[in-house]
């Protein structure tokens, strides 16, 4: 059995994820709100690339809310911003949350061929690499940066690899190897480490030092969403 | 000041390697045997993709020989593989290598765009930095193999950003740093990382331990090779 890693959503290859359970990452942040949401009992969460296209979808569910963000930043209009703290249970609870973000839409969509589509963060990671684990091979996909490699999304899945190998075995190849060996000597201090990612400089210089906090947290949400049809539900 | 890392051929984005100062690493073994072959006195390594193509090149020039491989092993016909250690002086001297392998002439012709393209390896690390660092930008484009992120690539990329770093500063990029990091972490005894790459051990299993040997000495050879016109040239 293997582990493939795809760093960005440039680097999906069909051929690694047709047959995989796949686990989508975007810890800064969109699959932190994503875990969090659902956690607090938001319904469903319908991810969409488009401004225009998340504004479509509420006219279509009644109990939503618009989610997301442009350079970190809430959309003008929306409801709520990419900051997961928003998404607590008097916010979500009950509700459907349509969400556009730059980066996770796009590697939650460019999965579309996996056996499986899992939700993953650090806050559910060890719960991701239970499920995941529970079939053949495992690919994760990082949603990087717009378009770059992202080292927050990167240590986020040498932390979900290192929950796989207490499972079983898997044979890693070289960049999961590496994600897993930049893990674990790194293990003991994530966030002195992760201040060396531009995108957590860049999310601390916004002012969201709250949500960095958060989003680095293991493995304290036992949840696991899943991409089904096009929304992600428990 | 930037250096940016692609750590695969198929990463190459034109606009991060235009205006830059290209490093190509293909250190197992293909720009480990052009830096040994010029630094032993061939006149010229010619890089071409196909065996066909080789071998019409040697029917234009007569004091040539044909070298590379497949599957890391010599090409039927060809005079030489794919070993940096055939190419000594007696071997070499005086003469055109006309060269084909499977990931190092990629990554080559896929620099095409760049001010300069230095053939870098550890061999050379140091000399190629130095060289790399008279310009503004410098971009590390690493061969990987068969498509595939390759571990010793990118460590050979951390330890010539490392000599850059002792140049003048320079800002990384998130992938710069983290190949910047492994190397450091590891600086002590590459070879023992290094037998984490599939790579490595794959040429392990062929019987190349020698080649593996020679190929991780770090900057014991002072030239830089250049790619200019089709050809690689001091």
């Amino acid at each position: 059995m293997n582990i493939k890693l795809m760093p960005r959503v440039e680097d999906i290859d069909v051929k690694d994820i047709k047959n995989a359970n796949v686990i989508v990452i975007d810890m800064l942040r969109a699959t932190s709100v994503i875990v969090t949401a659902l956690s607090n009992g938001a319904d469903a969460v319908i991810p969409v690339l488009e401004i225009e296209e998340a504004v479509e979808y509420r006219k279509q569910y009644k109990n939503s809310v618009l989610g997301g963000e442009r350079k970190g930043v809430k959309i003008e209009g929306f409801d709520f911003g990419n900051s997961p703290l928003e998404y607590n249970t008097e916010n979500i609870s009950g509700k459907i949350l349509i969400m556009t973000t730059s980066n996770g839409t796009r590697a939650i969509r460019g999965s579309i061929k996996a056996s499986h589509i899992y939700i993953g963060s650090m806050l559910n990671g060890r719960a991701a690499a239970a499920k995941a684990a529970d079939g053949s091979d495992v690919s994760i996909v990082c949603a990087g940066t717009l378009g770059r490699f992202s080292l927050d999304d990167f240590l986020c899945a040498g932390y979900i690899i290192d929950e796989l190998l207490k499972i079983k075995c898997y044979e890693l190849d070289d960049i999961s190897f590496l994600a897993h060996n930049t893990y674990v000597e790194n293990s003991s201090d994530v966030q002195s480490f992760l201040k060396n990612a531009k995108h957590y400089r860049y999310l601390e210089s916004l002012g969201f030092k709250d949500d960095l906090d958060y989003c680095t947290k293991r493995g304290i949400l036992d949840i696991v969403p899943q991409f089904r049809n096009g929304k992600i539900v428990l």
